[in-house]
């Protein structure tokens, strides 16, 4: 089995973001690094590049140069990820997919409504995949979540309770922290802050789980350190297409807490408990029954559990596993086009287009709702209305 | 030091609250029971009474009986609790303050914010003493967080969220349980079910912690039973008089939830977090240290929380001894009282009829907003406007 | 149902054990207290019963004078409890149950192997109860664990493992504190500290939930502060009658833990786990199965659970209750045995004198194993070898 | 930077090992997978091989042909990693060593203390490294308590007591089962099973942490099972070089429990507790304060914790980057011989020859122990005494 070809643009030296991708991407041998444009200064990604064992032809300066490079190989990259800054994504992504490759995007796929609803139309028409790397939801309990759901173990879902609440932009004195002060402006952010940075990821794995679409929300949302132009704490109530109630709590003052993505799903039948920061477990009530704690790698989850578990049950597995789930979806997914199959349904689950286009009219409605006093407003993007 | 003397109407054989408030009253030896109208059959009332010991001639058999007879007799009770039946306890407890003698009144104090302001000008006016039984306001480590916000450890309280979500009432199958129906039928229950029965808890705990009043607020209420003409499930968000942005949470189909009652507190310099489930830990992350357990019991506490500790560290203490809190604080006021001398200011902190009567607007408020979208809604009760 | 009446010997003013006994024995309603000779100086005690409520004349000097008033009263106390110094226990608990009371002494019964077994005995001939105050057994999980032992949900008891460690005493510093000192020395505190202190309750415990004694046992004892006399740390291996392996660990230099009493029992059809700290969960894996958690007060639970509980589901519990449940079951035997029937048998769960003989026994084992080099003792008292 | 190159023996398709180790030697970038004897079917192992990248000409058809093809090549690997059958570990590991390679073992690195007293010969003599693979110890925090311990947090260490207990061999059923069986068969486990597969990870982390020694130990054995040849149960009570006590308990039918890999570490100005199954979070509490939670990745911490951080604080991670971090120590300590430089010191925590020979050694002194009573027997290898 040849391993794919991958390449990425973005992720430069001293980045984070970038040796989380090669992590994820080389993890199971699935995908080979051979090409990348991965500064925006072309010397220094060039070099790095090299350095990384990029052939140094493979090594390019920006990423027009590796659209060219790449769309005139016979080996040309069979997925590219995009790990720019927030801006670039939407340029980059529309002309590589435009170009005939598949995509893994990070977050946020585009900047507007507008934006993402080209890319949804674009990946549709060129049928090739276009992903976007939401990669909490690549933790093997998340999906054994969603699978419990989907085969009905918990009836019909009553109410989902999400949370993404950390404490670490709680420090006033951080407003002239330039790592911090950029998430709060508006000229550079957007019109949203928290809600847009962290609650996206929590709405996300609400409908990921639930396998239901957010329809209406109502945001309450405030900026506790009053210089903030932006919201650093919001309440947001949603309806979502199954006709599920939602509740939403994201904060970046929450002091205490570490990281705080949880999901709450209560359903006819039983309720479900998961926090990424211990992610290995997964506590069960089934009605009328004893709390229970299933564990990541026990015998007889689902095949979507199953195929995310890496090491046995007992030891800890952490977030680069989740993210490289992701990856191995996507190898899954590119390889089966290939050979001309169907793909592995228990892999057909990485986040793709219409989840970042649905994402950017949330961060748009809750924008709006929130400065409308909590007016219930329309969550969707026009094209799914 | 004479034991004071303590009367009870409700409470009768076969209920809970009964003997939580003998246990609770009698904990300290700070009260005798002496008197009681215990149940809505006289003859049985007044057997069961003489089975707890109390004398044949203040064993009543209704309440009315009750306040005549002590009304005239030299040692009659100190303070009389009220345990009856809701719609009950604005009558009685009128009655009694206006005879001169001191209420400890069950939630809620009255069914209408109309009868809470009686309630509060009657007190007022005779100057007695009506408690009413928040009793989770009891538990030391409450104190402890209410003492800790009083004197700056926070600094200035940004956000405060509560929960009380449990999944007692999720099984749709109990549409025809008696024991759960009542309380989702507004001809007995009024306009709020989960709100005002649980929900009301954590908001009144929002007030007693921070110090500071409900002024406005959103509700989304939901029946998740579609069944239930009254909410089983609420988003509250609310702003206090110290300019705190609140969020609360209570819900009764939480499956995997067993009680759900918890206090998040986010200020300026430090962030807290405590449980009902496991409360002798409270958990206190000053900005940009390490999150630490405090423990019920540990020297160094304030004053609020020693004299509400009773057991030495690292034993379990529960419910009752927070119940048996609220009664020892009244004991000090009627001591303080009787003696002409001021109370212990770390005893001045059981819940009063002001109380009673916020939470009774609060209830209104949030049914009229959750009927309107969740338009945002004055909370406060006329009087206080 | 009129109330026993109960007295007490020690528990003076100031004292923590007082206030807690007769926050036991009174929190029922079950006992009331009559009859008391609290403290080592005459005048002090009586003033203090006096005011605790006691009639004078019953409000004795001491614990020799109470006898003798007692014994001649028609209304003779129908429970004695010996609240008074360690080496005190042994010849009050003889002298009252000679005259036919029955007696709840507090831990250790006695000082010797040779007195425990003069006190069971006499318990015996008597026909008199002779109670041991082993308080931690009276929790309704701990009940709930004893209760799935014998009814064989657990098939065969393979191992239990038992801990009691603090770090209360680590700090060397307290060599000079009296509080801590007296602990250590051979003079004031006999052949053993922390395993007589509280390694004891952790094996007794494990007696109370397995049903079976302790036989042989090789112990590792060690002083961590080096200028300790006695030990500060013990490990215990030991051999039960029915074929169960166990062990156990006790130290107070256990820095970060606060209690630290736990218990674990494993099975060959399940496995339970359960700390004093968390009372209110018991953790439960049938084999094969998922880790369930227990709740106090849960439908469904054993006889001995039920009778136990006092709050509902999700309130917490805590030690004064399980203080309580021992004189709950002290109520039912005297009840039965004036009523001249057999008592509830899932009341009949008080630890007596034979436990408190088995104990002084153990603790005897440990310092002569310990000094051994672990050599492996008999650790039954001779009268049941 | 290029990368070293590294070769693998054993591991062949199907191995649970061969992955973890590709991943952890890949993780970083720093090794190349070049070279392998994957499988003892020369056939099977050379086609798996080339199908995970390997040249032809380096995809090996056992190990004494890769041994050959490597030592002759310019570009020969800088590591090879044994990861083949317990009973060959020696032998393999012996042969590279003495031609000049570095080589990591997986445990244990031999069967008997004199053949791990010649490794630690010939790798002193030859002057390469001989790794053993303690994968636990990579884990960030696990090297955090050790810094904490090394610059004197604790103070002196005085008591350290270690776990590795789990409940997955409990089913008596499984006598029958071959994947259980063979791990209590003295003809093919050794003398020791419970403690040598798990104890001894339990026992090295001791080590590793205190930075000290095991030198006596007394250890009580026990087969639940009572069909099993060797233990399934053990405690080891043990001295440290530094006059540490020790404690540890280990077992495979402690049914609940599914990992238990757990480390308590007690000193005289504070304690330490960490487990493998939640492994982000470490607990401290400083002698006289509150208890802390120390979270990987926070700021401020250890060189040695800092360096084998991989994601932001908040997030997880697992085993797998643990295994990573060995790696990542082994290609410091290689590039350091490389350059002519000393390697970093906080990379310099790879467990070696000696570490695998002390194991060992305590094997066999746990087993003899065991069969003697506990009597107390030397725990350290002939050489090292």
């Amino acid at each position: 089995m040849a391993r794919l070809n991958w390449g990425m643009i973005g992720g430069g030296e001293g980045s984070q973001i970038g040796p989380a991708h090669r992590l994820g991407a080389g993890l199971d041998g699935e995908f080979a690094f051979v090409a990348g444009a991965l500064d925006h200064r072309p010397e220094a990604g060039r070099d790095y590049g090299r350095r990384l064992g990029l052939d140094p032809d493979r090594s390019y300066g920006n990423w027009r140069e590796m659209l060219e490079g790449e769309a005139g190989r016979a080996d040309r990259v069979d997925l590219v990820t995009v790990a720019t800054p927030n801006a670039t994504h939407f340029e980059i992504t529309r002309e590589f997919l435009k170009a005939g490759f598949h995509v893994l995007c990070e977050k946020p796929m585009t900047m507007t409504v507008e934006e993402g609803e080209e890319i949804v139309a674009l990946a549709r028409e060129t049928g090739r995949i276009c992903a976007v790397n939401y990669g909490y939801t690549g933790y093997s309990l998340v999906r054994h979540m969603k699978a419990m759901v989907a085969r009905g173990d918990l009836g019909r879902i009553r109410l989902v309770v999400a949370e993404f609440a950390h404490g670490h932009h709680a420090d006033a004195a951080d407003a002239d922290n330039p790592r911090v002060r950029w998430r709060y402006d508006p000229a550079q952010a957007g019109v949203s802050a928290q809600f847009a940075d962290c609650g996206i990821h929590a709405l996300h794995m609400a409908s990921f789980v639930t396998g239901q679409e957010v329809e209406r929300l109502s945001a309450d949302t405030v900026s506790c350190i009053e210089s903030r132009a932006l919201e650093d704490d919001a309440m947001v109530n949603f309806r979502m297409s199954g006709g599920t109630v939602g509740r939403l709590w994201t904060s970046s003052v929450a002091i205490g807490r570490q990281h705080g993505l949880t999901l709450q799903v209560f359903g006819e039948k039983g309720g479900l408990r998961w926090a990424q920061e211990q992610p290995n477990q997964l506590y069960w009530m089934p009605l009328g029954q004893r709390l229970q704690v299933i564990e990541r790698g026990e015998a007889g989850l689902s095949p979507e559990a199953d195929r995310t578990t890496r090491v046995t049950i007992g030891h800890a597995e952490g977030m680069p596993l989740a993210f490289a789930n992701i990856y191995k979806d996507l190898a899954e997914a590119i390889r089966a086009r290939k050979e001309g199959r169907e793909m592995d349904p228990a892999a057909d689950l990485y986040p793709r287009a219409e989840d970042g286009l649905r994402s950017m009219a949330a961060v748009f409605a809750v924008a709006a709702s929130g400065k409308a006093d909590g007016t219930w407003v329309d969550a969707r993007p026009p094209m799914f209305r």
